[in-house]
């Protein structure tokens, strides 16, 4: 797919005036600005994206893990087109109908009685109003969270993060304790098996939560599935497991569906393959794909009644924008009618999961595959054997060459790759259909060949 | 203007069925959920929206001070159409045309070398990015900032304000120290003028900085004129006086325009009226009028070469997003073509000043006028004398009855004002017309008759 689609002639000249306006002013996000050089691209639609120069690519990274509907799906671009027309902004203090109808919608869908709906822009800001909930809720200071998680990077959130993305902005003041998630593949406990790994993992956490002080504890914030540090698909009876000891303390259990929510699983959230029920569900991305910036906390009827006389002190400025929630309001409504999140699961479960284990067993690069629906790792490896990641944690750039060549195979043949440390996730939109994803596993398959190349 | 206007219909079913949804599943900022009966709101157009029950309202508070441009200018929802059929969203790491104009276009408007665009959804997020990039460029910890101050209301931000919404979440860790700024009709330093206000508030940020140590100061965050907390313009000097005490001590000088930004004081900056260059600037609002959800950090050339070989640490997914960014620029540009931040300066200067003050000198409430352009308090008081305010700092629902019963007053004559404890702020849209400004100013003078009748 390295030949431009029809509908689009390359225009290289254009693209070397787009590149050249964002080195002169645009600031990019977790980057040297001066060791980076930004991909100018020209348009999207469905899977595939393409630049100015002749490239199409096969978009297996959704983006940042949102555009879960694909690009410029129809009716969702139809409805920002309408709603603009109609009313484009409007501030939070007042009754919009397609604000209540987003939330209508999104609490319809959330499980237990998570049915009243705060709206921000993005994950972050979701995450720090779920935490401040939480903590003005119980009356208590502290927050548990992962080591292996990203929450976004406002300074709550960020200092919940247990990723490298964290240290610079930690204050080590936050009211954070991280602790050890289960991950059977490279297990902190040194277990053997899934279930011992979700025996210890819970009792790693119950003596956390004793040694820290239950009565002290307002949180405890998981990703349902652990997304940006690694598709870690919680083993069966964890979350089941930490549900219960937030019971037995009184503690909030906080699931961030941000980046596993709304299909990317095969589920409208991945706290239904579990039937887990939290106390506060953060959203974002797949809630309207990132159309419109949108977010939000889905809040139990228990915590709403914290503030039903009482204020809840948080706000912004577009909380429930309107043009957001009409995106949101089309795409889940287009989601529904497509069986966009039925297609998720059926192709998870048919195609790309067999596929990649297809993979796994041919390549000695490929140590262990996980996930579900459109949401998998490939967690690379020097040898089976040791498990050695194929790049250390947090790789200096001299370090990550492995993953740098693996990347490039993949652009040269069209597939753009979602890459972080020594993992690659198959995370492509959740509308991609058989074709496109037997033509982007083909082409993965062929660069890991590089990573091949680099193990022992 | 209680008539509803030609183009729009009277519908109370709708509005029922919308305020119903709406109580049903939308969780409301700063609200005590079952306190509220939020207002349905049907449409918007120009300076005035309108309900389901045929009351039109002239928009006295352009939303949350942020629809410079009016609701629904025709030019940015023709933008936003247009975009959204092109591409609606693409991640931050890339080049995109729209991203990279508007960058172009903010940062033609920014004073000094402020040339790089950090985008953010909001304004909040704006705040939190600035304090990270002073705190790594200077390698220090704390920031100072106005007890009089809105920053936002994600940890770092909310931590950085300066009033009640503060104190819910504060965190008393966050290396933020407060300081008060001048206000010469309510003199924290008992001066006797605004030259003699500039000098001692100047003097007090010298005293606090020596006492808290320079090489720990990271950064002092200032809105260059103060917003939600009182419309308060800086004296002749005092921003140039904040500035050479940065530039003495080496710490970062972050103006927040996220209000006052845009036109709203009849300039393009608010800084621009004093000549003043900080290292930072962080605007959202006015930048596209909220119509997407926008904001940003404009950079200056020392403090983004800080980041040329060194990664900068922060990040959203929605960094740059193509729907804001394509309506800001045709925001900007439709500014400049219209001519709204001139208008915005000739009505402050011309209608809405004179005619403030002119009201003022008949109404025993009104304690006095600040303002330029379309953004002006009055301070309402319980005698002109004593200049006790109207109601109390953070007044409870019981003290707050006289401004309640203003609002009210105003409401009834369609005009819907901003009303933050004892004052009113005369905040309309950049695009207000002179007879739309004398409607207003009209309802406002007879709702002050009802303020009047709790002076003493
Ligand atoms: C699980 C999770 N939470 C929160 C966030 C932060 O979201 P945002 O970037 O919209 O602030 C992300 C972003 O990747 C995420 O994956
Ligand atoms: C000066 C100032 N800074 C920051 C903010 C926060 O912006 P947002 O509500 O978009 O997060 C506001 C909002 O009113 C503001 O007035």
């Amino acid at each position: 797919m390295t030949t431009p689609r029809a509908d689009h002639q390359p225009d290289p000249a254009k693209g070397a005036a787009v590149k050249a306006a964002d080195r002169a002013h645009v600031f990019h996000s977790w980057s040297a600005q001066e060791l980076i050089e930004p991909l100018a691209v020209a348009g999207a639609q469905g899977s595939y994206f393409w630049d100015y120069d002749g490239n199409t690519y096969l978009d297996f990274s959704s983006g940042l893990v949102n555009a879960n509907i694909g690009y410029q799906h129809p009716k969702v671009v139809a409805a920002i087109q309408e709603q603009a027309g109609r009313m484009t902004t409007f501030a939070p203090a007042y009754a919009i109908d397609v604000r209540a109808e987003a939330a209508r919608l999104v609490a319809e869908r959330t499980p237990g009685d998570l049915d009243k709906i705060f709206f921000t822009n993005g994950g972050a800001e979701a995450v720090e109003n779920a935490v401040r909930m939480a903590r003005l809720h119980t009356g208590r200071p502290k927050v548990l969270s992962a080591y292996r998680s990203y929450h976004g990077a406002t300074s709550g959130a960020i200092n919940l993060t247990g990723d490298p993305r964290r240290w610079p902005s930690d204050t080590a003041s936050a009211g954070v304790v991280h602790f050890w998630g289960p991950y059977p593949y490279r297990s902190p406990f040194h277990s053997d098996s899934p279930e011992q790994e979700c025996e210890r993992a819970l009792s790693h956490l119950a003596d956390l939560i004793a040694f820290e002080g239950p009565q002290s504890i307002a949180a405890i914030i998981l990703e349902t599935v652990v997304g940006t540090a690694g598709v870690l698909v919680p083993p069966e009876g964890y979350l089941a497991g930490v549900r219960a000891l937030c019971d037995r303390y009184g503690i909030v259990f906080v699931l961030d569906e941000v980046m596993a929510g709304f299909g990317r699983t095969g589920r409208w959230f991945a706290a239904d393959h579990w039937d887990v029920v939290p106390d506060l569900m953060t959203f974002a991305k797949g809630v309207n794909s990132g159309y419109v910036p949108l977010g939000g906390v889905a809040i139990s009827a228990e915590i709403a009644a914290t503030f039903a006389t009482r204020p809840y002190p948080g706000g912004l400025t577009y909380s429930g924008h309107p043009l957001a929630c009409a995106s949101a309001v089309a795409t889940i409504n287009a989601m529904r009618e497509e069986r966009i999140v039925e297609n998720a699961a059926d192709l998870g479960e048919r195609v790309i999961g067999p596929a990649l284990r297809e993979i796994a067993d041919r390549h000695p690069s490929v140590g262990e595959v996980r996930g579900m629906g459109v949401f998998w790792a490939l967690d690379l490896v020097r040898s089976k054997e040791t498990r050695e990641p194929l790049v250390p944690y947090n790789p200096s750039a001299a370090d990550n060459a492995p993953m740098g060549a693996f990347a490039a195979a993949c652009k040269k043949n069209g597939l753009w790759p979602f890459v972080n440390m020594n993992r690659t996730h198959v995370v492509p939109p959740c509308t991609i259909t058989e074709a496109e994803a037997k033509e982007g596993l083909a082409i993965l398959d062929e660069a890991l060949t590089t990573a091949d190349g680099f193990t022992v």
